[in-house]
């Protein structure tokens, strides 16, 4: 460990918020919503609205040198979009064995080893949600069995028509775009970790 | 276009939910909660919890082969954080207006021509948020101005101490993470863009 590295210092200011009260909104079946009110570093106060969600897990998976991807509908977006196997965690679960268990139920693939690439924020400024990015290695085909209230449909595509579908707006989340320049710098250098 | 690609043919099955009603649960200052309840493909009901949001912006920008990042608070993650400069879109705001705008008010730096990366979606199970990426090119240096309740330090870091940043978790949200991805790639290739 560098201690002099720039991003190792303590910040020149405050910047820390203090919670002062925090508010129970609504409890639903996946997410949360809270306020919280703050008191800024200046010593003024703010609220905040926060979401808070159980986390999830994503799958890269290449088999035979296509990206495995499933085309749902999302209702927040009002339409289908492709994106890597994924799904919300259990309570309690591992996430690594719900991205084997998520990867199984979608496509119907079972894996070897996998491999953690990245737990991220997807959107830090209002929700909590981390989602485990793994690359699922020794892929295995098999029936897929999803949820019942899951409609899926899997999707092979190469390296090129991976490219057209970012262009077209079919693929267009985060996991599945950060999995799409993992995959290509992996062609590039071996490795999928930037 | 190529009509025969796999991922332009409709599905073989139907995905699509219907919207049979939408309860407004909660309106923020940043998000709203909706419940919808929805028609599935096989005729039962469920429900979807949803975040509106208005969408954001973030720039990746690089100076002298540095990638300027803003540290700060995030109450959802109860820690600091460094990211890319970003944030929300305002009412009817024109995204690159705001790329231009957060770029400035955040770091002081001003910009030439940006260059739009992906727009994408942080979170498509359960909110609408859209974030629209940028490289900002011909940055010049100048003062900073954060909003009233911003509180934020200005950091530019090398790959290699983004890297590391990255492998302790002080880099760890989509957008950061995707820009430090289309980083690598520009050197490898030249491209942002993968």
């Amino acid at each position: 460990m560098k201690e002099s590295l720039p991003h190792m210092k303590k910040p020149s200011k405050p910047l820390e918020e203090e919670t002062l009260s925090t508010e129970s909104i609504f409890q639903g079946k996946v997410v949360s919503l809270q306020i919280d009110k703050v008191r800024l570093p200046d010593g003024k106060t703010a609220t905040r609205e926060i979401i808070r969600h159980p986390g999830a897990v994503a799958v890269l998976a290449i088999k035979e040198d296509r990206i495995i991807l499933v085309d749902q509908y999302r209702q927040p977006m009002g339409r289908c979009e492709l994106e890597i196997p994924a799904g919300k965690l259990e309570p309690g679960e591992d996430p690594m064995e719900a991205a084997k268990r998520e990867l199984v139920e979608e496509t119907g693939y079972t894996c070897g080893r996998l491999e953690l690439l990245h737990s991220f924020y997807t959107s830090p400024g209002f929700a909590d949600e981390v989602i485990h990015l793994y690359v699922a290695h020794d892929l295995q085909e098999g029936d897929a069995a999803p949820d019942e209230d899951e409609f899926v449909e899997l999707l092979e595509l190469t390296m090129e028509e991976a490219l057209e579908a970012i262009s077209q707006g079919r693929i267009s989340d985060a996991k599945t775009l950060m999995a799409v320049y993992a995959w290509k710098l992996n062609k590039l250098t071996g490795e999928f970790r930037v």
